[in-house]
């Protein structure tokens, strides 16, 4: 608990005069004033978070967390479990969704096991074993985690990202591994955002509507038997939660406590954010979010968090891809604030009357 | 009118079946099948595009075409026209906005000359000089060209394209400069859709409320002063057009006849997309839409053409800034069909009923 306390005690509210100083160097650039758009509010937004006027992307780190959940055993995934330390040794061997977007972004990676249900037969650098227990318990007949457990998972997600910070670390994205995990998801936020759990659940990785009917009506039961407080994230966490989602959280947190942009994927990770947020609300300003999900209720998630997408390209595979994609994007708006020359220096001619009227979008 | 003749002549009716083909393959990588969503969509169409059923996109190329507008004598724009030129300096020096993001993208560009006001007083490899006249004339008044002018200005985006390709180009993208070029796009918009003038016309660089009205009466006047013929885009192209609009118009013409990807950037690039498309429907099967573009108008060109755009961050900067960004993220989907492994190469367990029902986005 030492840990987590004291992580969320580090996290500042941002202070926002920096961007708009920013947004006066942009505003020289050479380009009509706001031309370029939700790049030139991502370098504001780096700006902010970071508290450096000249931010660097370098360093990009993906951590992509992994668990397995109890409630695999009532049919609500169209995959076995057993998939979920598979996809782990493909993540290793460099042949997931992830490593290639991962690679074309130029981030590393970084596979946490917070909780597969078996041991992992094997070692490497790039893989890191925090696992809390062997998957969490079926959460329709119980809490899926201890109390203890669920502070753990948060505090390994901390950990995971303290030991990685003295490799570098200038942006951080999110991303999850775990056959099952958006029923989970899907519990956390319709408690959090008090909504109806038939908004909140998709069909995940590709289930029918008989077992997203089942979803459903498992995850009302598993919210009824456990009656978790909206308003205690770790109790939350501990009734209707995850390993990987936990760990997720405390990614969030640690990156909002070391001034780190924090890159949110999809579903999973946005019930993860839900998380953080309720922990420390200010956790919120640090958060970018990579893109909009098929996943029903990640839009929902993304407005009650205020976060407006950067991209909506159909994806629901998770794993950090989104996340991935989005830090291509969000590297173009730094180089911008960085690269771009002004109007002085270039010696183009501003614009004819700078103070004619305000101008509105047209 | 040889070149362009012949250059429609060669534009090809896309055959599908290789994208099913690729979809099969597609769904074999280690993700539920289309849960990388657009990335996906973007990797079949590439690969029906170049018939190639492993394409790469290493050599991209940016045309950003320049050229003047009779009608700035008006004050439809925010910024004087010398601008035109002092950009052409610009990206030649590598300062301006598509310098930044084509670089981030890996992508050369290539400036076109193809009807600036002035004469150029610099020489570099990077620009060509296709000058078709010293700007077009005020459209207001009469044709902005003459028929003659149109057709050279397309056939010499065609010849750029061509001189072009012997230094490899996988993929292009369309970029413009040009102070006062909203308001040609705006007419021929408005006129090949057939949609009022004031549905397709945006404040551009920045003008204010009274600049705008002003806007809009001189292209209402500009149309019923020329009456072009809707069905004819070379007289719509001599009527209201410009030279760069021409120009890029020709570059689209010569990657479809090639059966290279053309990714269009924003307004004024829809407005050549449109010009295109009027002379050969089919060229629309080879094009991608960057994003959606601040300038109101766009939307609708993009529905006429039936593109779905990439982005939406409210860009309004031309130059190919648009392209180049979406370049990155196409790119992205072709390596995922290039380098993701199969269920079978990395020993990953496959969905539990693959025949249950069809999966219906939730």
């Amino acid at each position: 608990m030492d840990i987590l306390k004291k992580t969320l005690e580090k996290i500042e509210k941002i202070d926002y005069a920096l961007s708009e100083k920013t947004q006066k160097r942009l505003d020289n650039l050479t380009k009509p004033q706001g031309s370029l758009g939700r790049l030139e509010e991502l370098a504001g937004k780096i700006v902010d978070i970071t508290g450096n006027e000249n931010p660097s992307i370098k360093n990009k780190v993906v951590f992509t967390m992994a668990g397995d959940h109890g409630i695999t055993e009532e049919g609500i995934s169209a995959y076995p479990k057993e998939v979920t330390p598979q996809m782990i040794y493909n993540f290793i061997r460099g042949g997931a969704g992830i490593n290639v977007l991962a690679r074309h972004a130029g981030a590393r990676i970084v596979v946490v096991d917070m909780g597969v249900a078996e041991e992992l037969k094997i070692k490497n650098e790039k893989l890191k074993i925090k696992k809390i227990n062997y998957g969490t318990k079926n959460m329709a007949n119980g809490p899926a985690m201890s109390k203890s457990e669920a502070i753990r998972s948060i505090e390994a997600g901390i950990e995971v990202f303290e030991e990685e910070l003295p490799n570098g670390i200038d942006i951080v994205g999110t991303g999850d591994m775990g056959i099952g995990n958006t029923t989970p998801s899907s519990a956390i936020s319709s408690i959090i955002t008090e909504r109806p759990v038939t908004d909140m659940t998709g069909r995940g990785t590709g289930i029918d509507q008989r077992a997203l009917s089942n979803k459903i009506t498992l995850i009302e039961k598993a919210i009824s038997v456990n009656k978790p407080d909206a308003k205690d994230a770790i109790d939350v966490l501990s009734k209707v939660g995850g390993f990987e989602i936990g760990g997720l959280a405390g990614v969030v947190l640690a990156a909002a406590s070391r001034r780190i942009p924090v890159v949110i994927d999809g579903f999973i990770s946005g019930a993860a954010a839900l998380i953080a947020y309720q922990l420390e609300p200010k956790v919120k300003d640090y958060m970018i979010a990579a893109h909009c999900s098929v996943e029903r209720g990640h839009r929902i998630i993304l407005n009650y968090l205020g976060l407006k997408p950067l991209l909506d390209f159909d994806l629901r595979l998770g794993e950090g891809t989104g996340a991935a994609l989005a830090m291509t994007v969000i590297e173009a708006g730094i180089k911008i604030l960085a690269e771009m020359a002004t109007f002085q220096s270039a010696a183009v001619s501003e614009k004819i009357d700078k103070h004619s009227d305000e101008l509105v979008k047209g």
